[in-house]
């Protein structure tokens, strides 16, 4: 690292979730600097936070098009390089767009569009802008998560059986969306969060965790929704029976209405010879089973670690036995996809693992996921 | 206690698994007394096992008629109370008939019979019979399990919306059935095991679960079988969507070829107002879930379980801490048939507490989830 | 097992716990029965403890001194084979002597006398007796216990540096004592109990457990024992600074009064080469870790385990995942011990692994324990 | 926060570990800023990592009194406002002593000083100074640690009977300090690492995380330090007996050479009506118990946790499921260091909450215990 990047951000406004720790992630290696930002609808809000954030008033813009305009009237070496979109979802595909076209590179939230449609859309003008496009899925930023990844790819598992994923909350069991909870109104509104609710939120990591350590494609999806609040507008819980290619089954559920459950994504990836377990709130272990012989608790931090996985190794910070957890895994996809936008910037060639971070393939498969379900209804459904 | 009852058993011969067990818990508690058996098709090997149990060689019979034949000549103080029936599933139906209509207590082992169609009809034998019939669904023996039957019954969970059942196992990841395994042999050949593999045999008893400690009642099923080892001809996998009465909603899942996975019966129960979870492996934990307080680890053994249920007071041998497993929960099953046993013999009312063991109602539901799972082919099915 | 040992029982009477546990233990298998006892002080209670264990009323004796009497004049195939001893400390010691003295083999509850020197002299006198002793330190029964001794035998821990071993409790919190508990009573008063509570009850099983699984030998102890309980006559917290032989150091430290802790016996043994950790409340896994590797968890009933160690192999009744826990470990003394007791009888040669069972050296080595923690008042001391 | 606090640093060069965990937390919630350091010895590592760091190459210095001078000469809008001290340990007293004297707050790595008379004078220096000076004592920092202390603040474990706690690593089973491992180094060095290696390096961290929760003070310690590996010039381990004030005992034991043990820093602490546990690796749980009812598992990040303790609330980032750890316990410290550094700039009374960070009395305390410990031998010896 020898160029700080100029970070810029839309969203992330006074009592935001994700957008704080959007920051806290990409402040924390000290690569980039936020430096400009459209925080909040509310134009006040908006200055309030850049001067919590000890940003240049002028670069604490009224809304994300000023903030483009803005931005490119300053010279080059000032002007933010990149942009964190981490607004409601109904809003990533306009301002990725409207960036990506302006010639910034773009880290968009996930679910990254509301339609399928506008994902192949944004695949089109990403490839075009000739821009880096990152999507934080951030669960596959975990060092344990790429380790499991690289030994489904090095044949370690044979062929894979089955995958169980699921993602467990239990936030949503009260209707907070009613007493003006700002994380529950907008996820619960469908003109915000697009056609499903616990699917979209939660169900869309799962989906890209099974696919991310599998390397397989999900095919067909047979769902069912369930709201079991009454007077919800969209699902608050789901249950999926699944295909994969190359004949693989699987299960994958989720719920905002599961007492208990804080935040329970995990999976267990079952092969014809090993398997595997992760569990995100406890994400420095990855268990490793074999036929006839003891399990193998796999421990982030230790050599024999990296030495199997050049990725995990790379996206560790701390030795064992010194936890690291979400913000850490966070902040990999925002130095991984910062790597490559200096590589972009410095026209070089980036680190094949600097490219290891969520990208717009991910986004459509995405959104495929969300339709399939949708549309579902109990029945088997083809992913687009 | 103060009458040992006589016990007799078909099925448990040399190199049986589930035999031995109810041997084990079934003298436990000093209640019961193995005096007589058909152990083995072999009459050679029923012999054998009936002189390493210490049985008189007279009442080591070749077959099970034999045995009800060479009881029945026995004066009524010598004769068996009960049997205990052990052997392949299709023996089932055919050998509790003829024991409870020659006038014997029942204890057989599940899945009660093939179909749904003999489970009503030895339904109506049982009935006409007067005798006691006990259906071995092991798991519901734990005292643990009673507790959160218990707490769902007191309301604790209010309105119940989602159940999670999963019973993964891995040991038939290879064929071993083509070694000649005994164990595997006979449950993977549709002759012997019925129309489901996994399903028939593990599935049931996360099905059991479900509905003894929801209350509930399954209504239909979205199932998908596979089989995942060539050349095999029952399913070694399955998962299934559920909708109970009263709306809830559910997954369960059950493997036979899921690796590192031994006996991994787990259950999630999210009610409106708590959740609850068990495991099979850990069975003396139940974890209890409220909205916003901290997590409940409810222990075996200590007066506040008591205090909340008798039933798992009752079915509790030993002091907190001195753990109790599998063999202990398959006594409990024996102690409360036993006792009821005992209540007919002596003409009293049996203890209500004592009534808690799987019988005839249970058998019937397991047949029909069978028949559902089987005919379902990725539909939803309504269970009969 | 072709012959059916007959046992007695001193002590167990109403209300009794772990005279129960005793005869549940030996029961299980078949192989032992439970024909005479002196059960109670109170002959009213030991006729009534009869009773309930269908024992024929002329072999429910009024004290054991008339059990040895009424046994001895039985013909020699009816009399009681050997004789279990589960009565307060006080009273091992002289009722071992009798029974062994008067010919009959004996299974006693630690700890085994109440000074080393009872347990010096009562080696002598089973040496002289040519019976079988046997000490009821049940712990060690656990198969992965007998795991954990064989891998350190085998050498794969190389030297031992340091040991971990604790067993708190904290049942003694409140003076239960006084409000007529039986189990606190007697272990809380030191005609009954002892020099020692706290480290006589539960203290020597972890010094047992750590001289079993190590092969080393305590030589210096420096112990801090408390009586937190105003008014108690026993210490009950102990916390021991501890050197072996071969240059190894530990840690011992028990606990009546620490609340939450069940029976939380557990052990680490550090290696210069791996190291285990096993946990009692958890005992159907033995933890292995290596320098620069995955930890690994060995679980019970694979094939696997019974490679590595017969013993563990030997004594274990179920497949994996069926949990095994305390009633098994302690049935694994029984049977070793009636297997050693029948070999006897038969004047055959034992199985080896027959003979793994605690006996009178366990029993003085824990005398010597005992007291040298006593004596020691926060200095080292040497065990005599 | 309005103000971005400018740091400097001292230590932290190319390959340190602590340094670089000094720079990610004090960044990560954008209110410090690092602008000047002397990093290493080397002068030329130094600037090497000034431009890593993109720090103004004039400002990365080649040693510590330079850097004092350097900054002296700015602005004071531009100079250091505090300093981070993480070098090795016998240079922790004449740099914290250094800056203080020049007027800059100060940020100091764990033990303080190498003596306790050292201690004693940079308290005093402190004083005189009217600086803020912050100790990293990183593990109080932890949310769930609060609680704890809260908890017990609050009277509700009543008298405490007895601590345990414990650090076991076992990086340092291999004598790699001789293959040149620069942590081990200079850790395994009496010159640099005082007069104790193990106990001074991580058996501090226990001794003040059992003082922080329980508010108790260690009074006499009877220890057991051993060397086991062969040459190394300190402790490699240490068993301790504890003696507190108002009766409390408890255990003390660390260890470098207990393979598998990563960073199992871990607590118990028993009181008379209720117990607390808590383990560091899995840092976002506490465990409670109380006497007769279930046990109870406090989560971080919930209402009822903050409601109990208005520090672990201040002191969480995530909402809960959305695992914290050891960077952000680091942070914590860094954040009421800054808050605290921000009133003394603005001469407003700090925040009672912000004050809650280790300070020079834990300094004291830490050098107090390691004198005892290492001046012990295996006798009872008083703190001073």
């Amino acid at each position: 690292m020898n160029r700080k990047l100029r970070m810029g951000m839309v969203g992330g406004g006074p009592g935001a979730f994700i957008g704080d720790v959007h920051r806290k992630a990409a402040r924390m290696d000290g690569g980039i600097e936020l430096v400009a930002g459209a925080f909040d609808i509310n134009p006040r809000k908006s200055k309030e936070m850049g001067r919590e954030q000890c940003i240049d008033p002028k670069r604490a813009y009224k809304d994300y098009q000023s903030m483009i305009e803005g931005e490119l009237k300053l010279p080059e070496d000032e002007r933010i390089d990149f942009v964190s979109i981490t607004v409601p979802n109904n809003w990533h595909f306009p301002i990725a767009r409207d960036f990506l076209q302006a010639g910034f590179h773009v880290m968009c939230e996930k679910p990254m569009t509301m339609t399928v449609k506008e994902a192949l859309e944004l695949e089109k003008i990403v490839k075009e802008s000739k821009k880096v496009f990152g999507l934080m899925h951030n669960y596959t930023g975990y060092p344990m998560v790429k380790l499991a990844r690289d030994m489904v790819k090095q044949g370690d598992l044979g062929k894979i059986y089955k995958i169980v994923v699921q993602y467990p909350q239990g936030w949503l069991v009260r209707p907070i969306e009613r007493e003006g909870q700002q994380q529950a109104s907008w996820r619960t509104d469908p003109k915000q969060s697009g056609a499903a609710g616990c699917m979209g939120d939660i169900g869309t990591h799962a989906e890209n965790l099974a696919e991310y350590i599998s390397g397989l494609k999900l095919k067909e999806i047979c769902a069912e929704l369930t709201t079991f609040i009454k007077g919800r507008k969209l699902e608050d819980d789901g249950n999926c029976l699944l295909r994969f290619n190359k004949g693989a089954k699987g299960i994958l559920h989720a719920s905002q209405i599961s007492i208990g459950e804080e935040n329970n994504l995990a999976i267990w990836v079952y092969g014809e010879n090993r398997s595997l377990e992760w569990h995100q709130e406890h994400p420095n272990y990855l268990y490793v089973n074999q036929i006839d012989g003891p399990q193998e608790v796999w421990k982030r931090g230790n050599d024999y670690v990296a030495a199997k996985s050049a990725a995990a190794g790379r996206n560790t910070r701390l030795p064992f036995g010194h936890p690291e957890a979400f913000l850490e895994a966070f902040a990999n996809n925002y130095c991984n996809f910062a790597d490559t936008v200096r590589a972009k910037i410095e026209r070089k060639k980036a680190d094949p693992l600097a490219l290891d971070f969520p990208s717009v393939k991910d986004g459509i498969r995405g959104m495929a996921f969300i339709d399939a379900v949708v549309r579902s209804k109990g029945r088997w459904i083809k992913l687009k």
